[in-house]
């Protein structure tokens, strides 16, 4: 017997019938011999709705105000999967954020969990039931409601099965496992029984929106076994789990692409100290994320300052680059929204060189000039024109062997 | 300066505008000096979409889950009108029910108020805060969501009136204020300036739907001032307050009618003890409220027995009148929904004998005949033909002097 925590997303609880479907499987998983903890979202659309009416109120929400609203999503959730639950006969109880005690810091809107007490859940688990929570929410030591930001539900599942030392946490959604690539994009994309943390970490961020970024981190730093599988399918899923020796024999797992970030140029900044400490202060102060960066070498005292942001944080950081780039002398801002970042992610490239060159080659090798390029320990990630993304991805598919399945042993 | 509660049902925030409506009074409210606390139900319609997400899931739902669910409509309501409040320059928080410490028993559908700590909204006031409520919610000893019945937020508009020792509590609907009848069926109606908590509570329970009744004995037995008024006009309302002596010289107050009674009749009951207890019991049993007894003078041993019961609770009440009447020998069953229920109400009743009689000559008096009669220290209600209702009821307002405002002194 094991005690395994279930996350269901949006489009599993999306309407009534698939709720009833979420039901079936959670008793079939305590039917197994199981202890089931089962973590709801807010039915799909939901939230957007809830976010519209925020918007006809106020420009600029309370974030405080706007959780009390939003968290009502996943309580509807849990009140239905109770209910539907118990309607096929299974013993089901449903608890919010607040009730077993997720307690959060005060960040709301997007608060990170701090401890969570699962005595009312190991109670009513020993009684048999299957015990219901609200994902995305939880309270701060105030007891105000906080939310966990977009995709908060899989940290709630995942800080669950961390909580009660569950054996695993199911994440549920409406692909059947993480994918070499999207597969909109590359007919040849397979699915992968298993994928290592931090592989998994890096094609999160890289635009992969198969799991939250949180949640991994979360699942890595203690260990959980983390399953991504279909609500709709038997399909077994893609286990994400801690790196094996057997891992590094593929020197590339993935590929992301994301068309979500726009290109800034500087040219002629004074290359001189604390330049760059200016810019990017100055965009880190209105919270605006950079990406990728890159200086070209100094030329008669000054260099040309090239990195991207996201697209809508665009026209934001354009009007303070521009007051910033006058301030320090520097000569004309460019910007660029027709781009787009493809990444390979593979824990085998840290014992194998020549996995950049080959990227590069690839790219070259079908006429895509590249813009920028960034690499971590297991990563390597470059920006190109966004009309080539689809044919970049593709043509790295073939060439880093993921069309075959991978060689056992 | 004083303290006021005010409470806004669910067509007073029916949609964003109404809500920006409501965050305009309760802002003007302060600005006049005053400390405000704002109680809001659900949006209108919200609950009864919940209602149907739950009736698709389950035909019969465990209340504790219905109320997780049902209790969001007030969630959602709190955190647009702290922000509606906030938008036009407030300053506004929230609470839930559980966060104000609204304690319940833990009667799920239908929860009773056992004690409130206010001292979260003691602190927000001091901090020249609009104190926005949830209605309708709290929880009970164990931290379960609990919900207090439709209506419910009056009651908790009320109780925190009472627990914060505010000077007035103003009920916010679509009416502005209480009539001497429903002025749909009788245009003579006009709006009370006073009415006593007793009246009132007469006429809540016999129909008129502007108050929940339990809000108002809450408020008799505390001594609130609870002011009726219209959130859509600036009309004064109506004061219900405790009974003094003007309120005696008027005989009949106001009029009420209900049409969702049935009448059934068990002709020749053996007039033998415990057979009423026998009858009663088993619908008791039920849940099944009894509202009007009449039985005839015993004839041969054998007596008939006729009472009204909800027209809902009728197809239910009859199966199980049918089996007793077999069980004790009686004789035929006959049911009539055709009925409806008038009364009149005043507590000048009480100082003056022949009300009853002059209510009984008036409707003879337009070939009315009366089928059952009950009557009350305050109150005479007669069950008719429902085809006369609006004819009764209009004949008695004009026979007990309501169609001209009351004379001075």
């Amino acid at each position: 017997m094991a005690l395994i925590v279930q996350k269901y997303g949006g489009t599993s609880v999306g309407d009534v019938d698939r709720i009833k479907n979420v039901a079936r499987r959670s008793i079939a998983a305590q039917a197994a011999g199981h202890d089931v903890v089962v973590v709801v979202s807010a039915m799909s659309g939901e939230t957007n709705r809830l976010l519209k009416l925020v918007s006809q109120i106020s420009d600029r929400p309370s974030e405080r105000e706007q959780d009390v609203v939003l968290a009502t999503g996943e309580q509807v959730s849990i009140g239905l999967l109770a209910l539907a639950i118990q309607a096929q006969g299974g013993k089901a109880t449903s608890f919010l954020g607040h009730q077993v005690r997720i307690t959060t810091d005060s960040t709301f809107s997007k608060a990170r969990i701090k401890h969570i007490d699962a005595e009312r859940i190991v109670e009513a688990l020993k009684q048999k039931h299957i015990v219901v929570v609200a994902g995305f929410q939880g309270q701060d030591e105030q007891g105000n409601i906080t939310t966990l930001g977009r995709g908060g539900s899989d940290t709630t599942g995942v800080a669950l099965a961390v909580a009660l030392k569950a054996d695993a946490c199911e994440i549920y959604t409406d692909v059947n496992g993480v994918y070499t690539t999207d597969p909109n994009v590359c007919p040849a994309a397979r699915k992968l029984d298993r994928i290592s943390y931090e592989e998994m970490l890096e094609l999160a961020s890289l635009g992969a929106k198969v799991l939250q970024i949180r949640s991994v981190e979360f699942a890595m730093k203690y260990k959980v076994p983390l399953w991504v599988k279909s609500s709709f399918t038997d399909d077994p899923g893609t286990l994400v789990c801690e790196e094996d020796k057997s891992m590094e024999n593929v020197l590339v797992s993935g590929i992301a692409y994301d068309k979500n970030e726009a290109k800034i140029d500087i040219n002629g900044v004074p290359d001189t100290p604390g330049v760059a400490a200016k810019i990017f202060g100055a965009l880190s102060e209105r919270n605006i994320g950079v990406d990728l960066i890159v200086q070209t070498a100094s030329h008669q005292g000054r260099t040309d300052l090239t990195f991207t942001v996201g697209k809508t944080d665009l026209p934001h950081a354009r009007e303070l680059v521009e007051r910033v780039a006058k301030e320090i002398n520097a000569g004309a801002v460019e910007t660029d929204v027709e781009v787009s970042k493809v990444s390979i992610v593979g824990v085998g490239m840290r014992n194998h060189s020549g996995v950049a060159a080959k990227m590069f080659q690839v790219l070259s090798g079908e006429g895509i000039n590249i813009q920028l390029i960034a690499t971590s320990e297991i990563k390597v990630s470059c920006l190109i024109h966004a009309k080539y993304t689809e044919l970049a991805v593709r043509a790295l598919h073939t060439a880093f062997g993921l069309d075959q399945p991978p060689v056992e042993g």
